[in-house]
């Protein structure tokens, strides 16, 4: 079994190499992560700048870094690979709950990007207070177990069909819950905080403050409950209402406005 | 009615211009986007970098423009207008036709932004063959009728239950045809080209070869049918599979793998 390991925290998170920990003893394991942090840009792809590979050492570990986005690494891992089983990305600094989380997350985005080119696909993040706890022995061991637990099965079975890829987010303190549960919607209310910089020019940072989560969603085991919630995602973007009155007038309103054109 | 405009293709495309001519009329409207092009790079937020806004006059329109993503332009947009009545995005240089194509694009991921804000939201994009043909006058007629019959429409009477933002695509050459169809799921088949620059070392440029657009799709009705496709876009991620047997078993094998934990 070949498997491919990303992440959006670049490198050197030692998420990384925990995610390697898991998944190396089942298979042909290939780590390739962006060289630099690429958290919150979503499937971003390298189109207009060439892709550059340089293969390291951390901790160990042979690791290649790319120039570009996680999503680019799905695809050069293909290529190094000949042909990827399974990719698993994380873990994240910091979890990837709701749609709102998992709609910008890389960590996300490359499991989506695989999913796209039939590839199985887990991306896994934590509600960790930073990557140290990463480093902490039964945090370690919390992780690695349900990680190679996950990415056993889904390799040997593969996804249900409607599943395009797995999200696995773990809580900061683990409470013994494993659930499966669909992402909340949101999770942030995002507000931009105006600044002046030291030389008197007007800057903006965008932050989000957590919003009540519903009971059942995703957000809710992590942040309430203490529990890992696996949430199966499909990328079927395909509205149900598609033939609704609305919508039908409205093609019929643009044609009478392009008729004569 | 406040609208705000934004696109991935930067301040200077002229399909930016071209969606101001459009939509200004129906409002107080605010052009503001990336000072740089940002293409395919999905929903991408600014979370590690600062967002500076400047002012710019193009073409005798006002527009602001910013370092950040074309999401983060949703969010400055609203700083600016206290509140956004309609988000059009666009009209982006090339199609964003199919879920591969509207998991990457910038263009889409500002008006999914915008959607999660609850602000309805349109992505205008065209097969064009390259900027040009924006400046050509039967193609400009075209757009600005069609992408104002919607922007009011859309503003007006709001999106169907269950559509969270719209993806509008124009054919390079109109035969005469209006549709609403869902997205297809791949429209190309992409691949890494290996090569090596003057200094010796290697790179990869990744592109896509065009698959074989599927009839009653968005890809078939702009590329083969010569089309404009209104595609209405969900962002409801849950996959409808949750309590399949499989993923119970899996959830089931991971609380046994860290029952110790």
């Amino acid at each position: 079994m070949r498997i491919a390991v990303t992440n959006d925290d670049g490198v050197y998170s030692p998420g990384l190499l925990l995610l390697y920990e898991a998944v190396s003893s089942l298979g042909e394991t290939v780590v390739i992560a962006p060289l630099e942090p690429r958290s919150a840009k979503g499937a971003s792809l390298s189109l207009e700048e060439p892709i550059r590979l340089y293969e390291l050492e951390v901790e160990g570990v042979h690791v290649y870094g790319i120039s570009g986005s996680p999503s680019d690494a799905v695809h050069v891992a293909r290529e190094l690979l000949g042909k990827v089983d399974v990719l698993v990305s994380g873990v994240n600094i910091g979890d990837n709950t709701s749609i709102q989380n998992i709609l910008v997350s890389g960590t996300v985005g490359a499991a989506a990007e695989a999913a796209l080119l039939g590839i199985p696909a887990v991306a896994f993040s934590a509600d960790v207070e930073g990557p140290r706890q990463f480093l902490e022995d039964d945090y370690r061991r919390l992780v690695v177990r349900a990680a190679r637990a996950v990415t056993r099965l889904v390799a040997e079975e593969g996804l249900p069909e409607g599943v395009d890829l797995l999200c696995v987010n773990f809580p900061r303190e683990f409470r013994g819950i494993v659930k499966l549960a669909p992402p909340a919607r949101l999770r942030w209310r995002e507000k931009l905080e105006r600044r002046v910089d030291p030389r008197g020019r007007v800057y903006y940072w965008l932050y989000g403050e957590p919003m009540d989560p519903e009971p059942g969603t995703d957000v809710y085991v992590v942040h309430v409950e203490g529990g890992i919630a696996i949430t199966p995602i499909s990328l079927d973007f395909r509205a149900r209402g598609i033939n609704s009155v609305k919508l039908e007038r409205l093609a019929t309103e643009v044609s009478r406005a392009v008729a004569k054109c």
